[in-house]
């Protein structure tokens, strides 16, 4: 079943194939009131937007962003806001290859085995372009939690990591791999020039933190605000593993070790650490909500790898054309996208029972 | 806000507090037909049932669960299944201590914070006791997908984790750990003794494999089999991270090694490597379905950690009582049954589009 | 499939069938902090409740309503509230009659053919039994939505309706018919014990009136308040009609004839007459909410009908056994609890997307 | 809270004001493999299209559909099936009046006193050209049924209503109307050309048959296929009644006479009458499904009604404009279109638990 709507009161129904006229995102349940034109979605698009650097893909797309419903004299109505971007870069080229045989780590094979068919062309819906409609969506999700300020950033690329002694928040917009390391950042040009031209790729890790969460937010028992963040993260493309606070690193801690300790402070407990990432028992707890994403190496490269054709016959793909050497770092602003997403949704699931 | 219900298709809505009356489960949308007893429940509660080694909570828990709708004469009906399980050995004690201050790592502050008022005996709805229901509607989930074999197992106590080479699934049954390395079974035996004995905790890892699932499960763009997995077990109590395939690890990797090469296969594809966990774009692939959970160390230890009362003043708390020195061994069957629910959930939403 | 759960914020899930061991309801999103004891509940579900007059079946049933789970020291937390009636008077009786025939009017025949088998025993699922688990859940809807004043009544039994002229709301707890209309009461005294001694049965149609409902709940375009309603109560067992404010009798007025006037009013407007039933495009305008419900006469009659067997060969069917010769009496505490339902759900979502 | 999807697993969700630049329905769920182009929606659309007789709103409207996404070589994809109409007869006139003031028995008030502001330009979310949407949606869902053949017409415009035995279903396309029964529909235009000249306006009674559900079809208890069914109809803009079968009609009969005996049949029972209108239970019993739905009059009229503006102050409002004298008519295919919305949603439900 295909089922392209996310959230529970907020919602975001997202709709588009790579080559397409174009592709959108409705956004349902949206107080009404707030302030909204395309000037305040474009920004998140643009950071999104391909073609920017040699280290993203070469592919042209204006991503400009058309606000079709709900909002009226320049505010959001309360009624389904409809948010359309035309494709404008689809080349005209020969997709016979990719019609005939599965491009290994795509879902080329998935897609026709559980369809019986499907949009070959630039990997029809399963392509990273339907992440520009989240990436619009999410613009407006920010405007519902304005007390929340949501930085993502990327911490790791193939196996180099950022040094967390060296992160400096502000110069992420310094370097096109959105990098709070600007040791790092000179690194990874030539990191990623080198697999770019090896016809390689590489993975990467990002880094989302929200602030300013109010302790509260959150909906046991499966709507949990860390279950819905990883279902979020997971979903987004290349996506394989995500991390609330410590996350896998946790398991390797004694329980006097991992404890955040409160103590009384101004507004609420203050905490002395924040090993569990802002979430207990699935509920705000007024702290920085933190949250680690793992992106898989870009699946097309120039590599031939083995597979198979429609038919089912022995064949070897290369994946030719203008991709990502690494996907994980455009998807840094759709990351931060899902975070204002998920948190949108949650503020608005708790005033309806608590407020 | 409150929200108590998991799946989409197939359905279960949990409900009870760690030391009220009962617990249960309600699952609605099952299969009508299938053969259905407290026998084919009871043991999957047993395997999760606290008090049976020295490595787990002494809580005494018969967890007998009852069927009260859904079935005649042994066979599901179509309607909902209703299952409740006593709660038998909630000790009269003084709860007075956890009335009045916040247990740090525990959802303690967070459900005030949310809800203004909390059920503290025994962490209420928080308690990892509401994951007997999930075992319970986790057994029926398995009714439902009988092409589908789950196997869940710990690979990592605190730092210490299993040799892959040495796994051996036939011996998990073996030891009081869900452990497939026998020589690791060993170590964890003191290693977890010694924890107890410290009145320290322990995390640990989980890896579960479902193998059988049919190329095609799965629902892009937002109900991703990965994603639904990710919610599942990031919504288990103590859980911080979740990976699919080779998860972070997939972040250090280049496109080509990361890559599952194919090949023609007497039934469908034959894949050289399972990097991806068997999920492709969101939809299975037809390999084993991969996932690895981290569990943080149990919160409730006995040394001191800073804390605040419910009045905002500081104080320190230890956690007295019975508990888990190491959760992740106790959360093991609830990840099998995540797993379970999430794929009777797919099959369903599969054949409802695509049958 | 089979779909247990009525609302979107505020939901109701209901389980049990008529002769198993008990029926309940899983209250989900209730606010906390309210009041909530069996006490508070069982009034309604007296009210409902069969075997107090010669008019309704003489099953005896103490509808005795037990709180599970949700509520701690006499306040709900925000967390699932599971309510259980037992079943006690479940006969002993031999239902090889009603195993091998389908019962005409009743849901035997449909639910063989969509499930393939059924619990036949007093209509299993099927039976109006399970309006005890609505009521009871509707019990705590009202605690959401203190400002509302909720009333249901019949204003008519088979072809005889009250005279509107000499309705008296106040009176409607003297007869036992719900009747507001004391002379009607006493012909239906008449009319009902004769269709009983016939072994025949009477339809009947029930109003239900929310005062106190604020303008502004309400949902469009798919939640509207009166499509909402409109589910609620064609969903009650032998419902075939709902109507909201003038309903089919708006269909012969003229447009000037059907409008309702507004003038200044001290909180908000007048309105000079409510054709609209207080629902104006799916929102409340702040006027009585008003709804009409028809139900069909009970199905169990001991007039021999026409039908089939299991195995499709002709046979005639008497429904012996302990019946209500008018459902619609006994339905109309199950009207006001869906009215109840469907408001506390709609409180909250307006909050959600509004406050 | 807006809710602007309709449907469980074939879902529609509908967006667009009156006046905006477009509006449009995303379908999500839709099977793959169907053939589907706009050639096979416009049809539907053109039937309920403005401006064709003297009976409807002289207000022109292209009603041109296109598909954005979702298909591939002329087939569905099962991904989301974007479809756009834009909006081309917005006129520039001066909507001062409308701003200023509510219109009487129009959901001007309610928004505005549920949003706080409202898109008054020809009624914004809450114009009838909304419907035009779940027109195109309902097209979809057509194919997805093709074992049923759905008719609507009109039964009754004020209160004139057909005779029942010169009703001739093939004579529909015959008249403006819908009107099954020709004399009727020779009445009627006298009927309508007289409200309309007078600025007044009719209701209407549509009624909708499904020939060839199956038996089986339908959810017990909260998604009943009649009680969605009174959701979707009652949902349609100025509807204020829905009736299954016999519906209030059957609240004066007696059990016996409402009874549908069943005999054995070729292919099942076959039923010596229909007075459930095809439902028994909420589940589909094989018979035609019938259902009948109340149009109010169009609340704007040309006689002046007394009203409020939006600071309180009284005043009176003649809605000028051009305006459908009786909704009901041009209703019609909306009702059809609901009934194969609902159809659609519960065949797929059906196969997902019982196939």
């Amino acid at each position: 079943m295909s089922w392209n709507t996310f959230g529970r009161v907020f919602r975001m129904t997202t709709w588009g194939e790579s080559h397409g006229p174009a592709l959108g995102a409705l956004v349902d349940g949206c107080p009404p009131g707030l302030e909204l034109s395309e000037q305040q979605i474009q920004p998140f698009l643009d950071a999104r937007r391909p073609g920017q650097s040699k280290f993203t893909t070469q592919r042209q797309e204006a991503d400009r962003v058309k606000i079709l419903s709900g909002t009226f004299e320049g505010r959001t109505t309360g009624t389904p806001i409809s948010l359309m971007i035309e494709n404008t870069d689809q080349r005209s080229k020969d997709y016979s290859e990719i019609a005939a045989a599965y491009r290994p780590g795509h879902a080329d094979y998935a897609y026709d085995a559980k369809y019986g068919l499907r949009d070959y062309r630039g990997g029809g819906r399963s392509s990273a372009r339907e992440t520009a409609a989240r990436v619009a969506a999410g613009a407006v999700a920010r405007l519902v939690i304005p007390e929340v300020t949501i930085t993502a950033y990327v911490v790791q690329i193939g196996d180099d990591a950022i040094d967390r002694e060296a992160m400096n928040l502000e110069t992420i917009g310094d370097n096109p791999f959105f990098c709070p390391d600007s040791w790092a950042a000179k690194r990874w040009e030539a990191l990623v020039d080198r697999a770019r031209k090896d016809g390689s790729s590489l993975g990467a890790v990002v880094e989302c933190v929200a602030e300013g969460v109010p302790a509260g937010w959150g909906a046991p028992i499966y709507a949990k605000l860390d279950a819905d963040l990883a279902s979020a993260m997971m979903g987004i493309n290349a996506v394989k593993g995500v991390e609330i606070g410590d996350g896998f690193g946790a398991a390797a801690l004694r329980g006097e070790e991992n404890a955040d300790p409160m103590r009384p402070g101004e507004n609420g407990p203050e905490f002395a650490a924040n090993h569990a990432g802002g979430i207990a028992g699935g509920i705000a707890t007024g702290q920085p909500v933190v949250c680690r994403v793992a992106f898989k190496p870009t699946s097309s490269i120039l590599t031939p790898v083995d597979s198979i054709t429609r038919e089912g016959e022995a064949t070897q793909v290369r994946t030719k054309g203008r991709h990502d050497p690494c996907v994980g770092i455009r998807g840094t602003p759709v990351v931060a996208a899902m975070m204002a997403l998920v948190l949108a949704d949650h503020k608005l699931l708790h005033r309806a029972q608590c407020s």
